[in-house]
């Protein structure tokens, strides 16, 4: 298998990058194609032992700012590594891409001007791999579409439902859609639509749940509009942060705190492991015409191989015809409902 | 002064609420008039030394059952606690009202049924009180307003403004609009059209946040909707709860970590008293024409007298006159600028 790998990614562009692709390649035997400015990749190639890794590189030249808007992104010349990879996966030069960039980036550009969409999809979604308690879910969307329709979100569970089967091992991957409290007044309009929606559809919807129900293991695939998902995200995050900063300062408050401070440390090690959103690699861009995995600039090296092994399982279990068949089969189920209750 | 205490507002309904009404009676030297069953009441005020407090009882035979939905609250017979102390307010028989009861349930009667809306405002709002690192925002709206206007949300702004200045002693409250970026393309439709609309308000608007800023002291007012609201305080709390008991896990899991946990009790008490959001006590239902402060049913009698203790302040600083005289203004300078641009 051939996976392109954005070299200027991560947040130490192009260092866990290089690290990360070259493990991967080790680990799996695949060929890791990377892309970014070709002086920078082999000056930092050459710091490693690449004795029997399958390594190309392609140049790409042009470097987008992280902040960039993905609208000045399209515009932009063509010649950055996220435009030359997704360039690459479009012509079946590669068969996936991965890459720890700008999302949203990444997001424009495969879905509005190279990959596009496959057919019946209404709108590409960002998902992202929330693990708790060493269950894994599949959170989308978490910022590809901010103002979002009902029947957008029965797709966004669709596609996420395949992906949760076919790369994460989940056999019978139950959806829930995320609101303010788990009965059925509860939520906005979007949501009540969305979870009638999803009750008359062929997956397995398991209900409404709220926010405490993350922590648990009741479902594995989530849905909800992509503004809520990514200030959800991002209020999990903070919060995180927010307790490790304060259990930091009153762990160094006295002496005995420092001292039982110091006795927990491999506890608190394990902790962060445990709430460490990374360390699954990334998670997928479902609903476009290719296999595009998207991580965390903060990825290590293992992360990255970790997101590396998603997009192989993605290609090997061919999420993409999945994705195709069963958007397309969710439609001919609704016109058949339509035409139903047409005939009534 | 005089404030209606609901009796059976807290999960131990009535131990809680009788020991905070009566610690806040001889703290504050205010009259609180507990509303309830007559019978239950008396029979937990005999517990309690009360020499010196001015303590009353207000009978309330009927109890509205946790899970109530707002619909039937209202249809229900008036007999219940939040019904006859709601009543009272209305007839200036008391000059506040504190319950650590059915949020829904004082929502749906105050608003539709019994107090009724300033004039002029759209939406009454549900607020919280957040502290962070000794900083305490105003939250609003948390739950009152699934689908939202725009011009709702500036209203909530200056409602909570009004609030945050003269009971919470921030002498020119920042206001921010929480979304998903600070940039102004960020957000949903909702959001673009609240940011502009506060920028041309009155109101001290420093912009929009996203979640990673409300660990921080930007702002002193949020406001959002209160589907995305009532989603973000569960998903704190959730997160909270969650590490809480990995804390928990991980402390426990060898014979080292155990030691150290003994050691850092006393750090993570203190850590727990910074995280605790119930010791604020409670926060304003803000629109409706009486002073009504809503706190958790987990409250302690002291979370208890600082909700009565806001109450009070609110009653003091005048919060009902100073919300209907920035609503009126707010409407007559939105009309003088539209007059302007129809004089163009």
């Amino acid at each position: 298998m051939r996976i392109a790998l954005d070299a200027m990614g991560t947040d130490t562009r192009p260092t866990n990058d290089i690290a990360g692709g070259i493990l991967a390649s080790r680990t799996f035997g695949d060929t890791i194609v990377f892309v970014g400015p070709k002086s920078r990749i082999e000056a930092e190639l050459e710091k490693h032992d690449t004795e029997g890794c399958q390594l190309e590189v392609l140049h790409a030249p042009y470097d987008i700012p992280m902040g960039e808007r993905p609208a000045d992104v399209i515009k932009a010349e063509a010649t950055s590594s996220i435009h030359l990879a997704l360039a690459a996966v479009k012509k079946n030069e590669v068969d996936a891409f991965v890459t720890m960039g700008n999302t949203g980036a990444v997001h424009a550009l495969a879905t509005m001007k190279i990959l596009r969409r496959i057919p019946g999809v209404k709108r590409p979604v960002l998902s992202a791999v929330f693990p708790i308690n060493d269950h894994r879910m599949l959170f989308l969307d978490v910022g590809a579409n901010t103002d979002v329709k009902a029947e957008w979100v029965t797709q966004f569970a669709a596609m996420g439902s395949v992906y949760s089967q076919r790369v994460m091992g989940c056999r019978n991957p139950r959806v829930a859609l995320l609101s303010n409290g788990a009965e059925e007044t509860k939520g906005n309009s979007l949501i009540r639509e969305a979870s009638r929606n999803l009750s008359q559809s062929r997956l397995s919807f398991v209900g409404n749940i709220e926010p405490a129900e993350l922590m648990t293991s009741v479902a594995d695939v989530i849905v909800m509009d992509g503004f809520v998902g990514n200030i959800v995200l991002k209020t999990f995050e903070a919060t995180t942060q927010y307790i490790a900063n304060l259990i930091r300062e009153e762990l160094s408050a006295d002496v005995l705190s420092m001292l039982g401070g110091a006795l927990t440390r491999s506890a608190f090690q394990r902790l962060r492991r445990r709430v460490d959103t990374s360390a699954v690699g990334g998670a997928p861009l479902l609903g476009v015409n290719g296999v595009v995995i998207i991580g965390h600039g903060q990825n290590s090296p293992s992360g990255i191989m970790n997101a590396i092994g998603q997009a192989r399982r993605a290609v090997e279990q061919d999420v993409i015809g999945a994705i195709r068949c069963a958007v397309a089969e969710e439609a001919v189920s609704i016109g058949a409902a339509k035409d139903a209750i047409d005939a009534k």
